[in-house]
């Protein structure tokens, strides 16, 4: 039974164990895994290198499509077996590692590091580790939960292991798209003109004799959690929504809006509950990961397509999609991240991005990554590559968090991942800025007072008033700018009076 | 004569005097001009404007392709008609309206604006004022040294004023390619998959009932000034052919290279200078700009084809090509902006770009707009386009300069265009950074080592070491990381010993 997800029956005889797989992997490698948004990862082969006893070093790169779940990444870390780590990761003892500088850590845009290995700009591959439904008689393989960046780490790897995850239902045939867009100078067109639109095949080609051992597992991937929305994230959600109404009064959308992009989280959640009981229809997804709202939104008829590189859901979720399966076949599409998330897709198809931001500044420029500016939160993830290219790039965080000591809108940001040319519009619970048209000058003005905290707004507007005596066409206080964040460091508050102080 | 360049007759009643044209403009109207980087500009109507006399609030919003020349931006400016301006200028008594907040600016990636006219993100155009060499008995209309954004302009506007000028040979005809993109949610594939693919027409379509006036002029361009190459710029290109050439040698690019884009200035000149007796051979450019270099690369035989939005030269160098011009035409193209800037025909080619930072920081995030991160320079032009998109990111700049008090390498840029996420190499007249691959930490490394000028050396591992005792994946000492612009404001100089001061 087992066997049948081998129907190379010359393969059959490379299944091995976890263990002895973990075997493979030798100090220096660089090895490309599957799993997404901890959809579709290593069950057991990261696992048991993770477990590996090993007494002389035994340190990899590890390369994967996103994050892992199953807490493989910090079980990784705290046995010393990474050296390096990109493109993203959500793992909190991982990034411990990476914060201590213990593990160097890479923080790409999800949709550059199929490029660069495809442009040998980072070290080759010298194991792929990537979970599969199945092996086709062709030698082709059918992904599980997630694509990432598997079809790149399978065509360029030395070598690969395979793990058969037992617990995903072969029908999931089907749901993927798989595309190469070759390699220079002879780069295809990617030629996606809707959400729906097919190009590619239903499996990830595979040259079979690079297999070296072939795992079988039963386990599910880890459950996404849930937040209920709260009143700020419904806050939040509420003023989008009146905004993406008053897109479609002045003319600029109609009831079908443009493909949506989500990242992960309440906020999203909430967005989406919002256009359940609503006028919108027709809804399309080209997004990076198809969350419980995005099968929610099937379910209420609103939303007829979606596009992604993984499916994250809860438990519950999850067991829905897979016994009513049929139903959701042909409305989801899963893509290589490179090609969820390129450029010249987003572009043409006029996504319309809604991201969130640790922190934003008076003139609109966005920190996604850095705590302090300094220690690392998950990274950029796919939202650059939305954001640059999006019809609409729209930020969301809240006005200010832990018991308002920290202002998510600051003097200026202390780490830019997405700057003031690429930011359309900004979200807190306290209003919308629609920066559209708008110079830094109005859009300190219209960040302060449409989403700042009223805590924080008068000192926001005596910061800007100061900085405009100085001129400039971004004013700005140099010895000041940063000041908020270092307090918040010193103090545990970005408040400047004493009895702020927790 | 004059009348033959008009071929649809029922317009050559509307020939009228460039102030005569003036008048057309009315307080808060919004305008759209030809010309990129001073090619092709309006060079009678937007001068009369700016000479025209008015008692009332006479203020326009002014959208370009990119720099205009003859002086025209200051002149505006100063006779108080600015409003708005976007998005970009290198004028320098406008860049003082600018820094002061009398002239509102925004500052867009070159390839976007088109995108944000279409998409109604901008007010509508009331009048369009483009540079032409003639009117096609069709009603279209073929344009000069650039087309930068004027097939959008022209798409858009309410009105339109044509400059017909005379000094441009109607021979021009057939080096422009015009392509719109279409608009959401049925936007096109743009269908470029080599520099010299075309996929459009040569003239750009008119709806001549828009036309509200012909003005003939016989003014040339502003000539572009040649800066010539002196030891530093000598240095910074011999780092950067020898990087190419290592790249060559390790087999990931080929003598022909990747289609080359460089922005203005002197470094791009010493590169190209540089590639004249070399080995390399069948170079192609898909680039903003074609510069004096890119035409003695041709005469060179070096370079087979080169695609741009504008012809930018000097007066020598003018001449010659159009004393020449069936040598050339066959080998150049000229495209909107939106598409010589398009995301996805840059990613598609595998453009190596080349372009300069004001400075840049110790993780490689590159500022490329904001001097003392208030005061804006130029805008950040084409150089967000190809650094995010292209094969090769390149940034270069001066290690060190004015004397030294400035260094170019500093602990974190003042102003933030392109994240360390998207720059791949940073190159002084020091040395080269090779950041592919490289994490935070290893990057401040290198760039230290590499890239920063010996003066500063000590000063910057002293703050990276004391930035690394606090921790953090980006290690910063937030009351101390912009000290440097801070100090160079207040004392003249980066350096901290009071001899540094000048
Ligand atoms: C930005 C991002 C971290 C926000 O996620 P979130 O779940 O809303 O985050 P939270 O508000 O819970 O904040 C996470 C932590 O950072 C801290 N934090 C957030 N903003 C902060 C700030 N401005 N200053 C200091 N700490 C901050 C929070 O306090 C929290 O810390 P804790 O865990 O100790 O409580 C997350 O969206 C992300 O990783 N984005 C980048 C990737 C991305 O956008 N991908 C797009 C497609 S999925
Ligand atoms: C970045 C850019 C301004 C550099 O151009 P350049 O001609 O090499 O600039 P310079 O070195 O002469 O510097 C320009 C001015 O800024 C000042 N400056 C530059 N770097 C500075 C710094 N780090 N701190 C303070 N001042 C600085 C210089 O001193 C000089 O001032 P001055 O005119 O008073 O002497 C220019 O390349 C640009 O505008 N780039 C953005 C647009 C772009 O990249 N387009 C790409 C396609 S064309």
């Amino acid at each position: 039974m087992n066997q049948e997800r081998i129907q190379p029956t010359s393969l059959r005889d490379k299944v091995i164990t976890a263990q002895e797989a973990a075997q493979f992997f030798k100090n220096g490698m660089t090895v490309g895994s599957s799993g997404f948004t901890r959809a579709g990862d290593s069950k057991a082969v990261l696992k048991a290198l993770a477990a590996r006893k090993h007494t002389d070093e035994l340190k990899i790169t590890l390369i994967t499509g996103a994050s892992l779940g199953h807490d493989v990444d910090g079980q990784l870390a705290e046995n010393n077996i990474l050296a390096k780590r990109m493109p993203f990761q959500t793992d909190s003892i991982l990034r411990k590692y990476i914060n201590s500088g213990e593990v160097l850590f890479i923080d790409q845009h999800l949709g550059e590091t199929a490029e660069l290995i495809n442009n040998k700009h980072l070290p080759e591959i010298d194991i792929a580790v990537i979970e599969v439904a199945m092996i086709k008689a062709d030698g082709s393989v059918i992904p599980t939960t997630s694509i990432g960046n598997s079809a790149t780490f399978i065509e360029k790897a030395k070598a690969i292991i395979l793990e058969i995850n037992l617990s995903i239902p072969t029908s999931i045939e089907g749901i993927h798209d798989v595309f190469y867009p070759g390699e220079y100078p002879n780069r295809k067109i990617i030629p996606i003109t809707q959400a729906n639109t097919i190009i590619g095949q239903n499996s990830i080609p595979l040259d079979i004799s690079k297999v070296i051992g072939i795992v079988f597992t039963n386990i599910a991937d880890s459950p996404a959690t849930i937040a209920e929305p709260d009143q700020k994230t419904i806050a939040i959600a509420s003023y989008l929504l009146d905004f993406l109404r008053d897109e479609i009064k002045a003319g600029r959308l109609t009831n079908s809006l443009l493909p949506l992009q989500a990242g992960i989280g309440k906020v999203a959640n909430a967005i989406f509950e919002g256009f359940v009981d609503s006028e919108f229809h027709d809804l399309t997804m080209y997004s990076e990961v198809l969350q419980d709202s995005t099968f929610d939104l099937i379910d209420a008829g609103k939303l007829t397509f979606a596009s992604a590189s993984s499916i994250t859901v809860s438990s519950a979720c999850y067991e829905k999609i897979f016994m009513n399966f049929d139903k959701y076949k042909d409305k989801i599409l899963l893509r290589p991240q490179n090609i969820s998330n390129a450029a010249e897709v987003i572009r043409r198809l006029g996504i319309i991005a809604i991201n969130t931001a640790i922190e934003c500044d008076i003139y609109g420029n966005v920190n996604s990554t850095h705590v302090y500016g300094t220690k690392m939160m998950n990274g950029i993830g796919g939202s650059g590559d939305f954001a640059r290219n999006a019809y609409l790039c729209i930020f969301v965080t809240q006005a200010a968090s832990k018991g308002n000591n920290i202002s998510h809108i600051v003097p200026m940001v202390s780490h830019v991942d997405h700057t003031e040319h690429d930011v359309d519009i900004i979200v807190t619970d306290y209003g919308l800025a629609d920066l559209r048209g708008l110079a830094p000058r109005e859009r300190a003005i219209k960040i302060i007072n449409n989403c700042s905290h009223p805590d924080y707004r008068p000192l926001l507007l005596d910061y800007y008033q100061r900085a405009c005596q100085e001129g400039g066409h971004t004013p700005h206080l140099l010895n000041e700018a940063l000041e908020w964040q270092a307090r918040l460091i010193e103090t545990g508050s970005m408040k400047v009076d004493e009895f702020a102080l927790v």
